[in-house]
């Protein structure tokens, strides 16, 4: 993509109102931009990097078998005063009522729904299991929206809901979704740590958060230092398989939020030397909720044995929108943001320093060409502004890597390649330089 | 995708709500299901083939040089009292008042929220022209809404926004929006005719609507014979170049929907073996419209001699939901739907005549290996449905090509090969079979 074709609104200056550092960056690389309280519109960049973070979480929930459906965004309040959760919600449910004056809602959630869409659909216990997922916009009428994107009253959200004949079998569809997180937020290039959680309004007896660790985190987290060395199932692992023994080796030690840490039980189960405080950020939250909806709204299958069955339900959300602020608060320093590959918006910015020198113009030409047909995604920075200010929109928008282009560089035959994680730098001969680029991108594409 | 592990809940019978037949066949196909009125989710078969109209219109949108950003479903309503059309939009608007007792909407389209994007964001004609574009779901309350994803409340668009410096510069990018649609109708397999149209609710001076052909559509439509000879943009057309021939070659012959029809002026100018009379479907509209908007609502960039200038504007909608049903009031016959292949949910419909034969199931999961790596997305009918049902389904769902594996067959290293436009099949030698599917559906992926 050229610069001068794109759309990149950058701000020089941090937005007052923007409190937390991902706010502050999203804002000023010119990733979303404020329409009303808690409402963005993505522009350009930030749509790229949603769409990835989109990407991956639909790739790992197609690996472990869910199916993807659409639910709407508006939905029937008769269908939540079937399950009893229309009173129930509270003001965070946006309620609207149409020209006909029938009460309608937009969606904060879609149990109801995808319920309706299973007790219509299907018949037999040879359908089971089912796990259908959502990739959605949604909407909670947060009383006092703030930090951006990690709490928005319009957020995209993945949703997946799980249908089982057996008990048994909904806890190894627990599992699998379980191994599907880990594998999700690690793709991301974020250190992800599944914890016991509150079922919440959802109810249930089985839950847990996936929490990623960042310095500026909303939450304080507690747990053993060797959980974070853990291994990532790897992606050939079975997923109709037996996944028990991952979900017990993840789960056997101490890992918790600060709402339900019970510090006596930390200093007793963990070892001094292998107690780790720090801050996390929620970014997964998965449910076991048996036979809460099937049942008041009817949802039944024919058994084996003739009889008719509730299947037991669970739920899986991964906050897709919040990831992309979440990586920035994972993942940044005092010139801007620092994205994994994976979820970079481009892979590589490259800078022209001198646009309008033939020279310079036509090895940045060539260098923009030659990468692309290498399949690597570059911004080419084609425009007359100064180097500073080039410089500084890099850092900014933080593509992993920068391959910089000036009249004397291109007298010698020679780039400059940047490394945006450790800031280093080295000057190559273009060829060089031009191959260690798409070693470098190639290599870090996949993390997990 | 293995269909035992998908969800496909087909009917055997036509539901009577159902009054077209896109909406009958998308019901029956399993592609969707109401959830209230006019209000539909979306089922992984029926998501399949949206996702892939919506990457068409995607490619050919970023083709022609404009930029996706994301704009949210709610709006404030203060944007749409700086234009003026906040009252004057009447109940087809979806009004919310929100906890704090603030007017929302959610926007039928999005002229105000992409003008205050551009208002805050471009300063100076340095960064013109700019077009950008947005595919999101929209709402319009229907009075009666009918016709399944025709004439949805909730409905997929893609709409994009030019702002240019001058007239002239904004009819250039008129006409690149104009061949990009020839484009986009033509990859999707439809026959599609721009015809001159009133400006209607949104104003300006220039308008098109995109009308494709189907027997069932529902409008009358009259045109020159001719015009369903010109040739569509090649996919090396410089969309940065003038395109005002491709323009004029497929607007100065007479081409007019019911709304606007001139009996006298298409009998003058037609002769009379020239005239058609068919049925046609909108599925795109495209306007120019200037200052309607930025001029109310302040949007201004300096211009070359240091003046503040007012961008001239457009707006070109694409209905992505809409077009799924269009498609198939295109091309389906008594058995069901007839799927162009680039937008078929799957490519390739691998049938198991004898599903727990060891040889049948062998013989069936190396196809499906081999087609799965050559690229091709196959549905893989591995139920033990009787025969009949799943060449019924199969015929209904409308995969392009069909591959019938039975235990005769495999005995003589023979597979059956069934052309699903036709009808045709053919009993070819395994390998043969296997390469000629792959051809086929090759050869049928870009249509323009």
């Amino acid at each position: 993509m050229l610069l001068s074709r794109y759309f990149l609104p950058v701000l020089r200056d941090t937005p007052k109102e923007a409190e937390i550092v991902s706010h502050q960056l999203m804002l000023r690389s010119g990733m979303i931009k404020q329409s009303a309280a808690g409402i963005y519109s993505w522009l350009p960049l930030g749509l790229r990097v949603l769409k990835k973070i989109e990407q991956i979480v639909r790739e790992e929930q197609n690996r472990a078998g869910a199916v993807e459906i659409l639910m709407p965004t508006i939905q029937s309040a008769d269908l939540w005063r079937e399950s009893g959760r229309y009173e129930a919600y509270g003001k965070e449910m946006l309620r609207i009522v149409d020209r006909h004056e029938r009460d309608m809602l937009f969606g904060p959630t879609a149990e109801e729904v995808v319920t309706a869409i299973f007790r219509d659909s299907v018949r037999s216990y040879k359908d089971l299991p089912k796990n259908l997922y959502n990739i959605q916009w949604k909407f909670r009428d947060e009383i006092r929206p703030r930090f951006g994107v990690m709490r928005g009253r319009e957020f995209l959200m993945k949703d997946a809901y799980s249908f089982d004949l057996t008990k048994e079998d909904s806890r190894a569809t627990y599992y699998r979704m379980f191994a599907a997180y880990l594998r999700t937020f690690a793709r991301i290039g974020l250190q992800s740590v599944p914890m016991k959680a509150d079922t919440g309004p959802i109810g249930g007896d089985l839950s847990h958060e996936f929490i990623i660790l960042a310095e500026t985190g909303e939450s304080q987290v507690f747990l053993h230092e060797d959980v974070l060395k853990e291994k990532v199932p790897s992606a050939d692992t079975n997923f109709f398989g037996d996944l028990s023994g991952i979900f017990e080796a993840w789960t056997s030690r101490y890992a918790a939020t600060d709402e339900i840490h019970d510090n006596e039980r930390f200093e007793k189960e963990v070892p001094e030397d292998k107690r780790v405080t720090a801050r996390g950020i929620e970014v997964g939250h998965i449910f076991h909720f048996g036979t809460k909806y099937s049942e008041p709204m009817g949802a039944k299958v024919q058994g084996p044995d003739g009889q008719l069955v509730v299947p037991e339900m669970g739920s899986y959300g991964v906050g897709v929108s919040r990831l992309a602020g979440a990586i920035i608060e994972a993942s940044h320093d005092d010139a801007g943001i620092v994205w994994p590959v994976p979820v970079a918006p481009f892979e590589v910015g490259l800078i022209n320093l001198r646009a309008g020198d033939a020279a310079t113009d036509a090895a940045c030409q060539d260098l923009y060409s030659k990468l692309s047909s290498a399949g690597i995604e570059v911004l080419y920075d084609d425009t007359d502004e100064r180097a500073g200010g080039k410089f500084s929109t890099m850092d900014l928008i933080g593509l992993p890597v920068q391959l910089i282009v000036g009249p004397k560089g291109v007298k010698n035959g020679e780039v400059e390649v940047k490394y945006r994680a450790n800031g280093e730098r080295e000057t190559l001969s273009t060829e060089a330089g031009l191959n260690k680029v798409i070693e470098t991108i190639n290599s870090q594409r996949v993390l997990a």
